[in-house]
C-alpha cells in the first residue's frame, strides 16, 4: 500500500518494492498484444490463430502435439485452433508415415490464402517494433527471450516437486 | 509448407524460415502463463487478476487508468477487473486529492487478505523460475523485456501512421 496521489513513481518501478521478471513477461506480452490486435484489425484472424496459421505455413506438416509444443501452448487449447480452423476448411489432416496414431496437420489453399492475407497485416506491426528496435539488439532480444522461456520450460517441469516440497 | 515428417528441425527454429520476434515474445508469454496457471491451481485468483491485485498492493492507490498503464492493458479489460474487484468487495475507491475527475483504487482488508494467499502460491511458480535463471542473468533479462517493452509501445503510437502510410 505504498505510494500517494502525489507520488509521480507511484505506477513506475521501485527499486524498494520489486515486481517480478514474470510481471514484465506479463507487461510485455499484453503491449505486443495490443501492438499485433490494431495491426491486424479487419485482418480476417486473431493474432493467436495467426500465430497458429504462421507455424504451421514456416513448419508443416505438423502434428498436434508438435503444433502445440511450438506455440508453447496446452494441447486442449490448441485442440480447440485446430477445431475452428477445419470448420473453416482451413486445415487438412494426413495419416503420419511415421506414426500410424498420429495424423499430420497443414494448411488447405484456402487456409494459406487467409494466411497471407491476414500476414499483410501482421508484418505493420512487425515492421512498426523493428523500426525501434536496432537489428543487433533484435537479435539479443531473441536470444534472451529463448533462454527465459527455457527457463520457464524447466521451471514448470519441477514445479510439482516444489509444490510437494 | 516446408519441413516433412521426418524433419527433425520441422519445429524447432529454422535459419531459413524464421518467425518473428512477436512470435517469441507469444511462446514465452504462453510459457510463464502455463508456468503460473500451475503454481496458481486453488490459490483463489487466476494470474492476471492477481497481477491487478499485485500493482495496487505494491503501488496503490491508483487511478484506473494508472492501473491499465501499469498493466500494460487496454482501460476496458482493467474496468472488467476493476468491476469483478468490487463485486468481490476487494476494492476501494477513494475521491483523488490531486484530481476531482477520477477516483483512487486500493485493495480493502478483504482484498489484501486474498492478495497474501495467492501470493504464496505465485511464489512457488516465481521461486522455480529464479532456481533456473542466475541473478545476473535475471537482471539483464528484466532490462532486455522492459527496453522491448519500451520499443513496442512506440510501435504501437506509429501504427496509424504506417497503416495510413
Amino acid at each position: 500500500m505504498a505510494g500517494t496521489p502525489d507520488d509521480a513513481l507511484g505506477w513506475v518501478q521501485r527499486a524498494d518494492r520489486e515486481t517480478s521478471l514474470l510481471f514484465d513477461v506479463f507487461v510485455l506480452g499484453n503491449r505486443t498484444r495490443t501492438l499485433v490486435v490494431e495491426a491486424m484489425r479487419g485482418a480476417g484472424l486473431r493474432p493467436d490463430e495467426y500465430a497458429a496459421y504462421s507455424v504451421l505455413f514456416e513448419e508443416g506438416p505438423l502434428s498436434l502435439t508438435q503444433l502445440a509444443m511450438r506455440l508453447g501452448l496446452p494441447l486442449t487449447t490448441v485442440a480447440d485452433h485446430v477445431r475452428a480452423m477445419t470448420e473453416r476448411r482451413h486445415l487438412r489432416r494426413n495419416a503420419n508415415p511415421t506414426d500410424g496414431r498420429s495424423t499430420l496437420l497443414s494448411l488447405t489453399a484456402q487456409g494459406l490464402r487467409t494466411h497471407r492475407r491476414a500476414s499483410r497485416s501482421f508484418e505493420l506491426a512487425h515492421a512498426a517494433l523493428r523500426e525501434h528496435l536496432r537489428p543487433s539488439e533484435e537479435a539479443s532480444a531473441r536470444e534472451m527471450l529463448r533462454r527465459i522461456t527455457a527457463s520457464t520450460e524447466r521451471a514448470i517441469a519441477a514445479l510439482p516437486a516444489r509444490r510437494a516440497g
